[in-house]
């Protein structure tokens, strides 16, 4: 298998898009990524793109011939869509490095795009919700605020932590988040909280609060990968594609403890294999924050933290940026604070590894960083996809 | 790259199943094509599946892992729904090959379940139209029959074909396609029709009349695909996928002129020349005859005929079981006898091309096929996807 290299991201601002089409909106972070590999369209074999609602916010399916068409790419490259709910942008990346690095396409296009329907939140929050398997759990009034909060409790009771001090912890998940994100200027909300508002706020699903939740988010990203051998020349410092993992886990009936997240252990370890690194080589982590919880249970599967011991981590401020730890999580604000559009989630987070590896971050630098994963998450645990990053 | 056998494949009856979860049909097609490997869930390293219409038909988003989960793969078994239409079980055959070749699976699973929501023939209409492009088509009422009535008046306008004469070889088209389906216990429609029942039928979209059109269909089908050089002996003969092709077309305005679809001869060059062949030395297709125009551009496009030339290879019958000319082109009776179940009729038609070429296909059975087709248009002309087989 060949080298791969990121050769260029792009971003929409992430927030609210309401007047902007699903191609529209792509289109900026694909002709932005292309940009920055300095391509044109015509250089390009493939496009690989994440999407989960489009045939609910506009009525679209098929949706991967009308992205590649309008950003002018040639007849002859495969388009294709793959939809792993809020993983579905990683999944696409995943499958877009490989086919690389098998040597089947030398350049290919890579990312994501959602529109949320944020101005509806009962169609979004039911629309979100078929990510749960349809037969027994979302007839059953199962949501994803309800996923979580009852993996929160299972959290509590299991490790035998006192609610009140989780609830800190995940508290600080999101006062670090909101904290990263002031720096971020494409995300959707930068503006620091506190602890106070956190705990302060509106119940969603017992136990977690509005603040404790991510928001709805418009927006896309994109990547251009490159077979090293041919492109590593035209950037530097070169990112590569070190590793790559992807497993499935059922309903969460058949999960048993969502706590342990198992589906995503096993590609974690998938990609930490590829890439010949560990959990203690890691600097810099994009992770699956959809709830302060989520990203508790993340740094104990990904092998941050031991089991049980990563809200204590999170209550000591070790993840922060300036924390003094390795890696820090979620320098872009995380989905918490930059924001989630479904589909285009996994495309944001390589987005923000790839520019921190780089060196390019500025006032949310992660100092050093040459080791970054990225870790996506759909679904309640179904589909898992990691990459991992590495500066050549 | 390694070569790539199948090494066994599994179908449902096609026809209407309303009694069946998408979870429930698609096991039912997978273990079969277990069973039909000898190999147990254990063995199996991924699940490559194509959907489409699953968030409509039972609100199921993310379906993927919970079809891998209740077939019981493992856990680290990566498990992606790809979806392009109604070529979406093609796409993701296609990828799961590739995966093999490449060395990244020894053994994976691929193929495509769908509920057409038969019982609801505007419900079902409305939501096929979402692979039309969704800006300017969808809402201009543009739906598949539309989109395949404007291509018979191109077709015959272009060429110089009375309409009338490129209708009754349509409406021959028709004919032979049912009457091979006589001969396949799997079909949806096991009867023959005369060339007066089709050109007497009703009028869907001038001038296809409802004889033209496939009908809705259920149903799921599966493939197991291995690399040759550990599993080629358990099976004889073997069938290996000599070459596979993807490409793709903007919406119908950029197309220009949709009886050349140029992505598909993007696409079937991209797998002659994987595999060696040309359009010469096929000895059966399976392809995308959704509605009986489609199956005259098709044969055209693939190479089979000249441009212009193909409407009367149907009327002489040059396509059909017997009629002594090679391609044979459907032998399982197409979409349009055997069934459409949009997300499944790629890996339907690798399933036919496969037995074809073991010759296990009875009274339907082209003799001596030693290079199959299978053929696979998703929307518009926007997704078009090819594999290329051939008997060890």
């Amino acid at each position: 298998m060949r080298e791969v290299v990121v050769l260029g991201v792009g971003m929409t601002p992430f927030g609210i898009h309401d007047q902007l089409a699903l191609r529209e909106l792509f289109a900026q972070a694909a002709l932005e990524a292309l940009d920055s590999s300095r391509l044109e369209p015509k250089d390009v074999e493939g496009l690989f793109v994440g999407q989960c609602f489009g045939p609910f916010q506009e009525g679209q399916s098929n949706i991967a011939p009308f992205l590649a068409s309008d950003i002018g790419l040639p007849v002859s490259a495969p388009a294709t869509r793959f939809e792993g709910a809020c993983a579905s942008a990683t999944v696409a990346i995943r499958h877009g490095a490989l086919m690389v690095a098998a040597g089947v396409h030398d350049v290919v296009i890579c990312g994501g795009v959602e529109r949320a329907m944020a101005t509806d939140t009962t169609l979004a929050t039911t629309t979100f919700a078929m990510a749960c398997q349809a037969d027994y759990e979302s007839p059953a009034g199962l949501t994803f605020p309800g996923v979580f909060g009852l993996a929160t409790h299972l959290y509590a009771s299991k490790y035998g932590v006192e609610l009140s001090q989780l609830k800190k912890a995940m508290a600080r998940v999101a006062v670090k988040n909101h904290r990263h994100a002031v720096d971020n200027p494409l995300a959707q909300f930068r503006k620091e909280i506190d602890e106070a508002k956190v705990l302060n706020g509106p119940m969603i699903a017992d136990p977690l609060q509005l603040f404790d939740c991510c928001p709805f988010t418009d927006g896309a990203a994109a990547v251009v990968l490159a077979s090293a051998d041919k492109f590593k020349d035209r950037i530097d410092p070169a990112v590569y594609i070190a590793g790559v993992g992807q497993a499935h886990a059922g309903a969460t009936y058949v999960q048993k403890d969502l706590t342990l997240a198992p589906a995503r252990r096993a590609s974690i370890a998938q990609a930490y294999a590829q890439a010949g690194v560990g959990p203690q080589d890691v600097d810099v982590c994009e992770l699956h924050d959809c709830f302060t919880i989520a990203e508790i249970i993340a740094i104990e599967a990904l092998g941050f933290f031991p089991d049980g011991e990563g809200w204590k981590a999170c209550l000591e401020g070790k993840t922060a940026l300036g924390g003094g730890g390795r890696p820090v999580v979620n320098p872009s604000g995380g989905l918490k604070a930059k924001g989630h559009p479904i589909g285009a989630t996994g495309a944001a987070q390589t987005y923000e590894v790839t520019n921190q590896l780089r060196g390019l971050c500025g006032s949310r630098q992660v100092q050093g960083a040459t080791v970054g994963v990225v870790d996506t998450l759909g679904g309640d645990f179904g589909t898992i996809c990691n990459l991992i990053l590495r500066r050549g």
